[in-house]
């Protein structure tokens, strides 16, 4: 980057919904003076040689010099064989930890307050293996992969987020009952881990007891950290305690600072283009990517303005229960930005 | 049996609170006249010929004439190698599917109400298949097995229990995003069996939606169809929606008749023996058994003697948020019952 101090950022804007907010997003950092410049890349799959998928070289390249995307939603592939560009860019980037922090947004009602949680979820292995197999004709066996290395590590993020971030608690989630010694081998690098960080309370818990455990009461967990599909599963449920995905962040770390925030909702395709969409995800994910480059006046002015016009409630999109467009919600929170200065 | 229309039940106790509990429900039973003779036995794992885990001759004995079966809580075995006994009885009668109606108790206040549904969960194969390998140091694989057969009676399953029971719509709930092949196959055998549900509405969802949506609004949904595993993670979340397992029933159902109804909660060995537990989650189950056996008279009285007794807040256990004895409770249940004759 040209000027000292300035960043650059991989921007994938996506499909559908995708440009609109990511231009929201770009027009809140120009009004807090974020420090970012942007390089703009599409991501389809393309074939490489040996017939591999992979991401398109430029944003490959991009992305290997600026080691930080911001990412909207991607559209699912269709046609069979095609695989998951979200899942793709993972695994190009090596992105092992899948971090979704859920927090109850002030003004936003839902049936639950005070949620403050953070899913962390091993991002690379598990059920998302693709190793699947026809044995004979109607059997099929799909093949959940868990190893010492890719467990240790998520466990090790999960406690460094945990000091990091000021929390206090770390749960494993884990089903060690039934597949005792996939799921068991999880659960014995989080115990391990969590001997070299007696300042945080670690317990363990069955899955589908923390799912009863979290309707019922939220505000009982702090950091969870979890296999592939748990955290999949898990980080969706908790994304609806506080309003769902059109208002939860996401953020998937890899090693030596490299990463992709990115919102997790869908690309809305009936309504792109009309100026209808809520930026507000990719916004919360932004932030928490400011944070990860050590921006963190940046992020809080950023974060307040959002959460203070979420709570005054007068300039809202449709799915936050307003009726302003997606640039009269993005124009309020510059305005806010403005004024925090 | 020896007198007339009354049929024999295998009643399995359990352990911890299940002594009482069961108790309870055979005093409820007797109040509401239900033409029921229990045959109880106590079920451990013992090991038989070849060194096969089974369950002891004269439970196996018992079922195998009585063809229903009503289980208290049986404690997690916590020796290595020992299997789980919920999931041996499962096996041993090849009870395929386990099925979950949650249903809002009036005066039992939760953050949800209207909620009406049912999950209805694949019980014998899946991420259950208890097959699991150590590949090399430190890389362990876990099979999750999917079968044509068995996908097709569980769709089936699914589609009779909701004609039956008048209910409109079914959902199957799956990864096939993922898990391309063997979800991929219990999907295709859900479309198929739709097809000759033509009156009953069939959708899809994603494992993750279904729980995002569920925790945002469960009135949208109806039945329920998933694979093993999911089955587990989404009746804990939904019976999280209605108070938990203390009020919500489970049955287990095999071919011909063959059935097992069972309270899924604990043990609570801390209040075992101390006339303080909730008998609520294995009546209801009994009640499923009753209407299972096509008694739908003594099962309607046992249920609205048990919902007027929550409703009424009188005489409640202290987990439903009164001090009655367990004994208090369940005499309330009968005199409820003997004043609907
Ligand atoms: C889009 C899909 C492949 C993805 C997943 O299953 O991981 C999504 O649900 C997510 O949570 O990011
Ligand atoms: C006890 C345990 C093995 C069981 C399961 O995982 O199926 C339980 O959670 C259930 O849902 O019945």
């Amino acid at each position: 980057s040209f000027s000292r101090g300035v960043k650059t950022v991989t921007m994938i804007p996506g499909d559908g919904i995708g440009p609109e907010i990511s231009a929201a997003v770009m027009k809140i950092f120009e009004a807090a003076k974020a420090p970012i410049t942007w390089e703009e890349r599409n991501v389809t799959a393309i074939k490489g040689p040996g017939g591999r998928w992979m991401i398109p070289p430029d944003a490959k390249e991009s992305m290997d010099r600026s080691k930080i995307g911001l990412k909207g939603p991607l559209k699912t592939p269709i046609a069979a064989g095609h695989p998951s560009m979200n899942l793709l860019l993972r695994k190009t980037f090596d992105l092992y930890a899948n971090v979704r922090p859920c927090v109850s947004i002030e003004g936003y009602k839902t049936p639950y307050t005070d949620v403050n949680l953070v899913t962390i979820r091993e991002n690379t292995e598990g059920e998302y293996s693709g190793i699947e197999h026809m044995i004979v004709d109607g059997v099929v066996q799909s093949i959940k992969l868990i190893t010492e290395n890719a467990s240790r590590r998520i466990a090790e993020y999960a406690f460094e987020y945990a000091r990091n971030n000021k929390r206090t608690s770390v749960t494993a989630v884990h089903k060690a009952n039934i597949m005792r010694m996939s799921d068991g081998l999880f659960l014995r690098k989080c115990r391990e881990v969590a001997e070299n960080y007696k300042d945080i309370k670690f317990t363990e818990m069955y899955l589908d007891t923390v799912c009863l455990n979290m309707v019922q009461d939220p505000t009982q967990f702090d950091v969870l950290v979890m296999p592939n599909l748990y955290g999949d599963i898990l980080s969706d449920l908790c994304a609806g305690l506080i309003g769902g995905l059109g208002v939860t962040p996401s953020g998937n770390i890899g090693a030596n600072g490299v990463a992709i925030f990115e919102s997790v909702h869908g690309t809305a395709p009936d309504i792109a283009g009309m100026d209808l969409a809520n930026p507000t995800a990719l916004l919360l994910s932004a932030v928490m990517m400011l944070r990860h480059m050590g921006l963190h006046d940046h992020a809080d002015k950023i974060q307040t303005a959002c959460f203070d016009t979420i709570r005054d409630k007068k300039v809202l999109t449709k799915d936050l229960g307003g009726s302003a467009k997606c640039s009269e919600f993005t124009a309020e929170i510059c305005r806010r930005v403005q004024d925090l200065d």
